[in-house]
């Protein structure tokens, strides 16, 4: 159990371990999985919602959620000691949550019947259950580092408000009295507060050279205090926030890694010391147990690894091991060992003859060869300028026939010249993005072929699909380029450990959102560019008159629900026209808004994106310096000594 | 001479040294950089000028300037060894500059005689001079690091502008044919070039939200295309790019420490083998030329500090020193020896009977006390709120001079309670910041009196002044924190490396700055808010008549002369409302304008700035572990030997 680096203390009776191994198997975890993900979508079909669905509905689903939850809590405390799980937060944190939303929904329930509109507040809180599943520890990780970077990032933010409120003061005597006007014509830089936020958002950069021009125009020096301001605070602080997030990152990988390492020592030797039998004046674990053991944590190794792992726990082949090397089980099970076996070719054991004739082995030694893959580069790149011409030409658009059947055979050629099961080996990325592109645009044009021969229309969708599937495949060009393989391979292998942020980002979003759609939702309204409703061009709000939000056509990136949100949420994290947003939704509702934003920006991009930046900085310095670690030193150097 | 990290091979025969030591006199170094500058400010007084000045005066400048640096080269080849000399490229540089630039004054001083405007293209060479000059060694060095990098950064270049020209593909089919309009009623996404260059600024993020509105309006799911841009592109690639350009920081740091480092032992070996005298089997240093050695390279040193190094160099006390030993010497000189003489205080001296009374220690004893200093926190707190308050009022304008002479009062007190010399210290920063703050705003408050009472109004620039230095006292409470003191520390230490990169900016900016002249002067003109010429609501271009540039009043924004070219570039460095910029400028003269403004980007903001990150990352992971270096550690020690 070890292995997996779960830190779930259980009971070590039969009766228990069952109930373990039941409460772990993948069923009950996707169901767990499923009904999470039922609640978080709750979202898009609760009132301001994507789909409408009547209330009753929704409330149902969410109290069956609740119901499942709270079932896997249960399930979970038989199988922990009681002590233990109580004094986990986890936990706690999940029953509260479960209590909260029932106590809310009753409310709301109660007072919709009466016809009186509240705030299904405990809408934030879902992605609790999210987090707080042993499920999602990666998540939980992430935001335990968040929790420990706070401390030294609250210093450093308290020094850099301190000196944005210093900036402020120095602005509002500089420019208060001039009487200068902004391009909006108000008055420029006359109130504190809005001086405090104008600098603020300066810092993100969002309304640089806007903030300065009033003053520029009025006197050329002044454009010095925005120099200054620029450079200490925009570049200065906010690389030391970055510097500050990269190294409680590293400090704390560092500190969760030697936890991990503690923890799974401390259940390796429980494990011994069940196992362990007395052999003259040690302990030690015989090797039946052991393999008994392996067998029941990792079923479906192959006995080839099985003994490779034996010979390497059991040095002196003495029929049994001490504790030291029992304690490197967990480590070695977690080296995937390539079994590197040189299968023959299937039809070379279907039709050796013909496999092996000389016709055969030509095509193989040519699809071998380096100029393949040249000419394929090639036609790729033609292809790409075929792409590139007006496709409503119907000679092109055949062509593009003639590329797809092109790829197809180089695939089958590669089939035909290599193992099928080592080219679709595990590790064999970009043969596996080739075939699936090409079988997606084959089906995809396929289909698309047969709606318009039979409806005499193309549908857009499967068009789009197409266009695009078409585009990526261009990327293959990539891979014959020895120097950019490096740096797509460790973009490729961070791709997993991008997920966790994926889920630390959607949890964020997710609470951000729910309250943006409780408090922006209705206030600004889309209406299709060619309806010429008379509320249109002020986003259905007449607050919006003359507002450079309504100018710019945003009216779409408002929080009538989730996927809006998101997408608004998405723009506010690129930061640009943040002021803009802010601005727009302060004058529908009111000018405490903009704290909403701040609070965004704080949380995701000071926070979240100095995070995600100091994880690519690290990825990319390991991948320069990337040694073998120890323990797969130890394997190599065994199977050097065996041979 | 290895102990200011100078490797400049030079010849040693005593004649060569003196003019060896008159070369690196700091009065010849003064008249270079005298030199330099003026050069380099010859831009602000010729055509496109700020102070207009005839072309034959600066043109005669120009050539003294050209003389001098002539001279120096001379100078610097009479020092040096031919072969070295001829080997050495920034003298080939700084020649080939000198010649160029004569060659151009004359072209166009010729052609100007017989009025044919030409380019005086010469003019972006200039920083040549400051970068070659032995002395900017720093900047040299900072260049050298970029050079380095461009390799690994080219490769990740190449791959992310692969990316874009895919993306633009994709945009190109997704959005070419559906006749969608941007705010501006042109057509969107339907020509490559443009679709690259707006995916290009999508990068910097500066057309965010605007970019992705057409599609999004049309349909939603069009923003996924545009999200995963940003993650890819903006997000990931931009990380990459400060992953590959730290790396190469921290990698080209060590190497450049280590070349140091093994020329200054070189040299020393050098100064070892001229000094050295045989004893026994052994070559070794005797005390004497030792000490002459010391006294010649650092004529400063206190004899108390010399007979320290000594006592490590020779650790035997036997009289003389070994090669090893010897070679330290270079280390040991550039450390610091905080010499801590308890020195009395000067009026102790002077009237000890007053200074020792109960009174006068009882006034001490206060000073010395912690609420002394919060008492004082408490004064700058008080006197932000007053500054905050409106100063119209005349008892808040009296309220000043009483807060003015409160701090005065603080000096004084303190002054007389530490002694004067240790006050101002050279690691006293604070002390200095307060005094020089509290001095000026004296002086200046004084002349604004004087000049107020002769002749009835206030200046508006003494006043500026005195209200920037009000507000920087209130900087003053930053230091009673001292989690805040920390990072400012940090901030102060770093601060003159931070010069270098200064260099490295105004480098770089000079030379865009002067192509931007060539191409912009005169196509964007300012005209006073006030004043209601014809052109001024299309910057006196009326090829920028509904532009969004002239809309937002950006015509202060032009390249037409240093000044205005300069801070245009500081509105590019911070990225946003680039495309507004770029399109702008773009307008005025031709799309190509756009590539301009793209270069500055890739030099500047992917190149630059990511190295400034870079380096107050690393200063901050130092300043967060910083451990004494190996030198000083022995020094201590010998410290704690001695007793």
């Amino acid at each position: 159990d070890a292995q997996y680096n779960r830190n779930v203390p259980f009971e070590t009776s039969p009766q228990a371990i069952r109930l373990y191994y039941f409460y772990n198997h993948w069923t009950m975890q996707a169901i767990t999985y499923f009904f999470i993900c039922i609640d978080l979508s709750l979202a898009l079909f609760e009132e301001p919602a994507l789909f409408p669905l009547p209330f009753l509905a929704t409330s149902i689903a969410e109290v069956l959620c609740l119901t499942a939850f709270f079932g896997r809590l249960v399930h979970f405390a038989k199988v922990t000691p009681q002590r233990v799980f109580w004094k986990d937060t986890k936990n706690i944190c999940v029953m509260l949550t479960i209590a909260l939303t029932l106590i809310d929904l009753i409310i709301y329930g109660s007072l919709e019947t009466v016809n009186i509109h509240s705030v299904r507040w405990s809408r934030a809180l879902r992605p609790v259950f999210l987090i707080n599943f042993p499920e999602s520890r990666q998540i939980r990780r992430a935001f335990r580092s968040i929790r420990n970077t706070l401390p030294d990032i609250l210093y450093v933010f308290l020094l850099f408000m301190f000196s944005v409120l210093i900036f402020s003061l120095m602005a509002l005597k500089l420019f208060g009295d001039r009487g200068l006007k902004t391009v909006e014509g108000s008055p420029y830089f006359t109130n504190i507060l809005e001086i405090a936020f104008e600098l603020y958002v300066l810092v993100t950069t969002a309304n640089s050279p806007d903030v300065m021009m009033p003053a520029y125009d009025f006197n050329w020096w002044y454009s010095l205090y925005f120099i200054t301001y620029i450079i200490i605070n925009t570049y200065i602080f906010m690389s030391v926030f970055l510097a500050v997030v990269y190294n409680n990152y590293r400090k704390h990988l560092k500190n969760e890694i030697r936890k991990l390492a503690y923890l799974k020592r401390h259940k390796m030797t429980e494990a011994f010391n069940i196992l362990k039998v007395k052999m003259d004046t040690e302990f030690v674990v015989k090797e039946a147990p052991w393999r008994q053991l392996v067998k029941v944590v990792a079923p479906d190794i192959s006995s080839s690894h099985l003994e490779l792992l034996l010979r390497i726990c059991d040095e002196g082949q003495k029929g049994y091991m001490d504790k030291t090397n029992f304690l490197r089980l967990a480590d070695l099970l977690n080296i995937q060992v390539v079994t590197i076996n040189v299968k023959t070719h299937p039809l070379e054991t279907w039709l050796p003859r013909v496999y092996q004739s000389a016709a055969s082995l030509l095509i193989q030694k040519m699809v071998r060869h380096r100029i393949f893959v040249w000419v394929y580069d090639v036609i790729i790149l033609i292809n790409a300028i075929f792409i590139a011409l007006d496709e409503k030409n119907p000679l092109i658009s055949y062509a593009e026939w003639l590329f797809l059947s092109l790829y197809i055979v180089e695939i089958l050629l590669k089939l035909y010249t290599y193992e099928p099961r080592a080219y679709f080996g595990r590790k064999q990325f970009w043969n596996w993005f080739d075939t699936l592109i090409i079988m997606a645009a084959l089906v995809a044009m396929v289909a698309n072929a047969t709606i318009q021969s039979a409806r005499k229309y193309n549908s857009q969708q499967i068009l789009d699909i197409v266009l695009i599937l078409r585009i990526l495949r261009l990327l293959r060009v990539i891979v014959s380029i020895q120097r950019f393989r490096v740096i797509v391979t460790t973009l490729i292998n961070i791709g997993p450990t991008m997920l966790t942020f994926g889920g630390l980002v959607l949890v964020v979003y997710y609470v951000f959102a729910i309250i943006g759609m409780e408090v922006f939702h209705g206030k600004v309204l889309f209406f299709d560019p060619n309806f010429t409703a008379p509320g249109a061009l002020v986003c259905g709000n007449p607050a919006l008159e003359d507002s450079i939000f309504a100018q710019s056509r945003y009216c779409r990136n408002n929080f009538n629900d989730l996927a809006s949100s998101f997408i608004v949420l998405v723009e506010l994290t690129v930061v640009n026209h943040f002021t803009l947003l802010a601005n727009g939704f302060a004058l529908v509702t009111h000018q405490v808004a903009k704290l909403y934003f701040i609070g965004f920006h704080i949380v995701v991009v000071i926070l979240i994106v100095n995070i995600f930046i100091a994880f690519i900085l690290e990825a990319f310095f390991v991948a320069y310096s990337l040694e073998k670690s120890e323990v797969e030193t130890a394997i190599e150097k065994k199977i050097q000594e065996l041979g």
